[in-house]
């Protein structure tokens, strides 16, 4: 069985979002899986002494008009959430708490949080967005609260963050095809090819 | 007449020597020509607060690992050259000082700067290597070592850089097809995109 493709990202990432409706079609074209592992880039950040890319002067007005043209490329609906960038802690905890109990239903709540921050708009950071979102998929919203409100459910998502950056991911979305790695939605026509010929 | 492409690079950006290698040949597909306009990163760099990707922690290394990959890709040869990053302030203004007098020279010129930085790892930047190359190409030494280090010759490429940055080019390569900007190497199959479809 071929190894899954790893793909990190942090929800507040337009350019994931454009990578997060693409990954699982092209992977399984290839006979692959896809491990999702959202992270919070602010922690990337610390160690590489980056900011956040809208607040870059001039740069982040490309950046907006970019993901924009992206989106439409991609025939996909896009707007950017009134509230930008955002924390997305809560939903990388429900993500966490969810994997162990039902990766598939991880990943539907993963591909739902990204429409509603970049399709709708939304606000997707607080913990009652996140266990409304959750209990319309039928998970226990009571349990979920406790689960990510706890310290092991704090823990968890620290722990991957930590992980993650460790292993090298600075930006969003990260990809690992077999150990190597590839930044950024625009890759993801060389993470095919890597896919097609094993690397080159 | 179609508006000519614009080209925007440093000539220290190994991405821009990827890109360098293919834009020509993609423009002239869609009847377009190109207008190369090098171009100091620095300046831009003081106006985003950006510093050379290859400095940053993580980031630096990864950069490495994916232009050379990127350069296989394309079946380039490719080496970082020995003093990264480089001004590149030299070729830049002989450049200009060519363009005005065969633009066609001066983009052959533009392709040797960038082969020698890119595939030989040379130290482009000395006036000794910029004024030997060019004679090598039939240029008149003496006339481009004096005109290039002219108040005229230095004024010249200052305003260059000013006009890039006045008008938002802050990375290398950068690229308007009919002023709709696209920044990187990575962006070039949405040029060529946008060159079929007119935009979308």
């Amino acid at each position: 069985m071929a190894n899954p493709i790893e793909f990190y990202f942090d929800f507040s990432s337009p350019y994931a979002y454009l990578a997060a409706t693409r990954i699982d079609d092209l992977a399984s074209h290839y006979g692959r899986t896809v491990k999702w592992r959202p992270m919070l880039l602010g922690a990337a950040m610390k160690e590489t002494g980056q900011r956040p890319l809208l607040e870059i002067p001039i740069k982040g007005e490309y950046t907006k008009h970019d993901v924009a043209r992206f989106a439409r490329l991609l025939n996909l609906k896009f707007r950017m959430p009134a509230v930008f960038p955002f924390a997305a802690v809560s939903p990388s905890r429900a993500f966490y708490w969810l994997d162990v109990r039902d990766p598939s239903l991880a990943k539907r709540f993963a591909k739902a949080v990204f429409r509603q921050a970049f399709t709708d708009g939304r606000d997707v950071t607080s913990l009652d967005f996140v266990c409304d979102l959750a209990q319309g998929m039928g998970v226990d919203r009571e349990a979920l609260k406790a689960g990510i409100t706890s310290p092991e459910g704090k823990e968890r998502l620290r722990a991957e963050v930590e992980a993650a950056v460790n292993r090298g991911v600075f930006g969003s979305p990260f990809i690992y095809v077999d150990g190597e790695p590839f930044w950024g939605a625009d890759r993801l026509a060389q993470v095919e090819e890597w896919l097609v010929t094993g690397g080159w």
